[in-house]
């Protein structure tokens, strides 16, 4: 866990045209460089981001893949590698509670999937604008109009997806969350209303199940409502509430999920998997044409239409890994329970942090989690908000120096938090209750006080 | 590397809600439903795609990555592999022959290279006709105006790529190959003109050095001279060619590089590692701005401020594994010049397998190889075209379905080819020559003659 301050990396001086020769003197120069000062996520005070300790079948399937290194582009490529990843993808529609036209495809991660998400939401949009207007437009003339709406508090790739999909600078329209960090229906009704007014076209609402900062989850029924109601594609990043999919206490804080035409997973944060492990899961495989581009290289037309299975067809990528094998033999070993059990038992540890927080005083806290993240501020009274923002920065870069664990940071209303992602199951609650104190100490000193 | 044909996959009938409790019992069932089927690229008659055997070196560092599971957004999530990426990059610039403002980073492949560097080109070329406009310019008044010109002969990535932009239908303009297939310069230099003429906006040029089908490099230095002249950012797609900047006896074959403004490599098809290693590298750090988006739970602007080395800051990706460290271990172990020399070993092979082809009176070969494939066609005489393309289909289908060997196809002019890609330095030529021997038998069947 350590992370110490004052730390000289000699790595930039290594002369990598000088090989050392052997595994285990390359070892030795990789404990110094990396391994001593690494930051363990299965540490039980790492807490800053949306990374997980891996299970072992996980592991296991990495040391498979990367052997046999399967490329999934075609067929001929991967064989039952194909199959594995499109049973995954259909056991995933199917907990969703999509039908049998869903389909998808595992991706490099959640911005991956969320780019792909509104690439296919702005092809829909494109050929709806295009088979309702009088004249032939041509693209320039619609991407201008495509609008995107989303939360305040959703993922900072939706943004980037919009920019790289190549809409105007203003297309993301955030619209304001409640107190609980979820988007306002009301406010979305009037955004939508508003832009049917202006002849703008909202081209997807970008729903978040599970924030990056507070783990909230937007109203996903209400949402579905209006999508439906304004004929708008409905994404669902759920990259980080995916967990949810196999809870056994808690799926219903996926209620309405199955009224998304796509949705975002990452099985590398709440199903504890290595990175990669993500996928792009639609509810219309007729939807993925718009990323179909045949060579004849690689997946010829002729191809497609004897139903060679080739998954290029609907990836953004070409070559790409057997990402799927680690879900595969973490479900066949554990199965979905077990890892149901996990995320609950990380969702109601941050429960009782909330209520720990809630009641110290040195501390202010935004809002009760909804999954398992708290995002909280050291704040005693009679202190400058000024002072405060110092102090809790001092407070998460000190704890970080030290090496005692790791917290994250964010900004709330213009002022700085600090931020617990808990997604350790080996986590205490005396380990949280620890970490707090550290920050408290650290905090004080970065005000001036004592420790 | 057998690939049975009549195989029966069971996996869609597995029950993935239904554990079988133990790792052994799920490899059992593993054994059946992919690694006893699996195509194996570290055959040595795997001829067909440019996909490598891994040196054992990569799969330690596989391992190890896995399990620490770093995360490559963020320094506090990846400290020292935040550093061993970073110098790899500056290695391989240097390679390259880039000076010191030179940066990039690892993608998850050549086709999510190709589109970060033509996402940077779109960006320069509209701050460049902002800049030179003399009205505010919107970018729905620079879109459909810009064009990527690139060779008949280059990866599908690129049109792929151009669509993800938001770039018009035909913003991509394939220019012809030479018989060698390679872009030819005057084609080149006349699309530039004509698009000065009409108003147009080459946003890039993408040469390749290492074309899918033939391996063909494109002539780099009078692109580049061209790109110059125009004032046209120069990509080149090397994913297939940087094997080239090891060799110690062909890296003049990629002179000219040093001139391009992106380049992207794969070391997972040159170097010998397992997907994914790839990287894009930049001339100019500065452009990279253009997908730096900040955010306050990740990569604060006063992080980037201090410069603290958040890798998300000129990436695509946000959670990111550190598969830098395999090359990296790669490196430290073998050093350079031994992948080099394996890389030339495949191409020494290529050469000697177009002597055996271009002798052999049963194939027409269409080339001889620049790096490591050969395009060719069973061609007895007095057979008419379209029965050779049904006999090549079926002698490549029929090599597949009895798992003696794996090639490729493509078509050239309308016509069905069959392509060795040789990646595997345990390959021979004795290989090469049986494998010939099994396609025309399978041809000639598909003739309708005896095998």
């Amino acid at each position: 866990m350590s992370h110490r301050s004052g730390w000289a990396p000699e790595v930039s001086t290594i002369d990598l045209d000088a090989p050392l020769g052997d595994p285990e003197a390359a070892l030795c120069e990789l404990e110094r460089v990396y391994l001593r000062d690494a930051v363990y996520f299965h540490h039980p005070r790492y807490l800053a981001h949306l990374n997980c300790p891996v299970v072992i079948p996980a592991l296991l399937g990495e040391v498979i893949l990367t052997a046999i290194n399967s490329s999934m582009d075609t067929w001929d490529q991967s064989a039952g590698a194909t199959l594995i990843e499109r049973h995954l993808i259909e056991w995933t529609a199917h907990r969703i509670g999509l039908g049998d036209s869903a389909d998808g495809v595992f991706t490099s991660g959640g911005t991956q999937s969320n780019l792909q998400a509104l690439l296919l939401a702005r092809e829909e949009a494109c050929r709806l604008a295009e088979k309702q207007s009088l004249i032939q437009l041509r693209r320039f003339e619609i991407l201008p109009r495509l609008r995107i709406l989303t939360s305040a508090c959703s993922h900072f790739s939706v943004v980037k997806a919009a920019m790289l999909l190549g809409l105007e600078e203003h297309a993301v329209i955030r619209v304001p969350c409640d107190r609980r960090k979820r988007m306002r229906t009301t406010a979305l009704a009037s955004e939508l209303e508003r832009c049917r007014r202006e002849g703008l076209l909202p081209m997807a609402v970008v729903a978040t199940a599970g924030t990056t900062d507070f783990g909230s989850i937007d109203p996903l029924p209400e949402i579905a409502h209006l999508c439906q109601r304004y004929g708008v594609w409905l994404h669902v990043d759920a990259a980080y509430g995916c967990g949810l999919l196999v809870s056994t206490r808690r799926r219903h804080l996926l209620d309405g999920l199955d009224a998304a035409d796509s949705v975002t997973v990452n099985y590398h944060k709440s199903f504890f998997q290595p990175v990669s492990s993500s996928a792009v899961i639609v509810r219309d495989r007729d939807t993925l044409r718009a990323i179909c581009y045949h060579a004849d290289y690689l997946n010829p037309t002729w191809a497609a239409k004897e139903g060679i299975p080739n998954q290029v067809d609907k990836s953004l990528q070409t070559t790409r890994r057997f990402n799927a094998l680690k879900l595969w033999l973490t479900l066949r070993v554990m199965g979905p329970d077990a890892i149901g059990e996990l995320f609950d038992r990380v969702v109601d540890l941050a429960e009782q942090a909330w209520r720990v927080l809630d009641q110290d005083t040195r501390f202010d806290v935004v809002t009760p989690p909804q999954l398992s993240t708290l995002v909280f501020r050291y704040a005693p009274q009679g202190v400058s908000p000024d002072q405060l923002d110092r102090a809790n920065l001092h407070a998460r870069r000190a704890l970080l120096a030290a090496g005692a664990a790791t917290v994250a940071g964010t900004v709330v209303d213009g002022r700085q938090y600090l931020k617990f992602t808990i997604l350790n199951p080996a986590t205490s609650l005396r380990d949280i209750t620890d970490v707090l104190d550290l920050l408290a100490a650290h905090a004080a000193v970065g005000l001036g006080g004592n420790p």
